[in-house]
């Protein structure tokens, strides 16, 4: 049975990285031991660099967990680590580089075969875009080709994660509402659920639940968006 | 001789749509008669719709020039319509679809023939952003896949239309500033330029020139990003 959770962001305002997301962390890989990160996301200063900041950063934030965390690009065989792993994570960062190292390590079809077998996924921001069919509702800027925006597709929807309407003053480019709109007008069918920061999406088989103080909202083609309350199971809206 | 006017954006909070840069495009294209409109980046609600209506607003927009405005859509042989054309115009919307029906409509060799040769060419947001080597700065979201992110190459470095590095009230995903030291950071050889909302680049050969009321901003691989004022020539910042 699938069992994912996937945060739409790694930070709140006044708490430090993942601390909003311990218990929901701790819930989701139950009895977890050797969890492997996947850290493609980070970029800065250089991925060497990133890859193990972010490695650490991780390990330091989830340090009241009973765990141990390796970072699956010291691996010779990465397919191999994520097989023989209790758990997975995947963190944010730029959704076009994570993707683009998944598809070069032919790591795409290995991870979505653990995710389907039931292994546990923790996935924030970028980490969580990926199980969408595609990364077409990302906010990233495309900084690096990632060879075809196709992902792992283990959530039959779209994800926009950081998911507001809200726009610095002057901003005169389209708000985030405009260009999901667009995403489908041009994909009818497929509908786009907006994940609020802060909040997170709890998979169980079948069953998901959007968890966190936020609503979020459904974008569908030919109808309105509409709000979904947290605390409620997620439908996906058929097109109008 | 190369004559590009490549607009940040359309529309400026307190004015209409090209308002603000109509003189501009009048002195860009001069005596031209025959414009030839590529509306692409169009997508709401239909771009069947979506197309006819931008170049409806365009018409509007720019009635106090004596030009006619054609759309590229409505020619059976779209290459010896920009040939013939006496300019080019091209609107924002979506980059990666403007790019998409550019790559499947085979027109980016012929429209780049078109600019090195010297035929005015106008763009605003991803009108501006395809002149770039790549699309990889752009700040749309990637709601269909362009084959590719190269794009017409007719400028020598990335440019980053709608600039500022303001962020929503309570956004905790990257800023502007930390895409852009991204991409650097991916991309160590191309510099990008955050043209910000309101402004231009005046292009004439291998002369460019930042106009409009704001400064702009360089990004480059190994060197801390800096200030541009308005009214000066671009030089492309080497890597550090």
């Amino acid at each position: 049975m699938k069992n994912l959770l996937l945060l739409s962001n790694s930070r709140m305002p006044t708490t430090g990285y993942l601390e909003h997301a311990v218990e929901a962390i701790r819930e989701t890989i139950g009895g977890a031991k050797r969890v492997v990160l996947i850290p493609y996301a980070s970029v800065v200063p250089s991925e060497a660099v990133a890859w193990d900041a972010t490695t650490a950063n991780v390990r330091g934030a989830l340090s009241s967990l009973d765990i141990e965390i390796t970072a699956i690009h010291h691996y010779k065989d990465a397919a191999a680590a994520l097989a023989e792993a209790d758990a997975i994570m995947v963190n944010g960062g730029n959704t076009f580089n994570l993707l683009r190292h998944l598809r070069r390590n032919e790591l795409i079809v290995p991870l979505r075969t653990q995710i389907l077998a039931g292994k546990p996924y923790v996935g924030w921001s970028a980490g969580s875009a990926i199980c969408a069919p595609t990364i077409r509702t990302t906010n990233d800027m495309p900084i690096i080709d990632p060879s075809g925006l196709d992902a792992l597709g283990v959530i039959d929807f779209q994800l926009n994660a950081h998911y507001t309407n809200a726009v610095p003053d002057g901003w005169m480019g389209e708000t985030r509402d405009q260009r999901l709109a667009e995403f489908v007008a041009m994909n009818p069918t497929m509908p786009v659920f907006g994940l609020p920061e802060g909040d997170w999406l709890r998979v169980r088989g079948h069953e998901i639940t959007l968890c966190g103080p936020f609503p979020g909202k459904w974008f569908a083609s030919g109808r309105e968006a509409y709000g979904v309350p947290s605390r409620s199971t997620l439908l996906r809206p058929t097109s109008a």
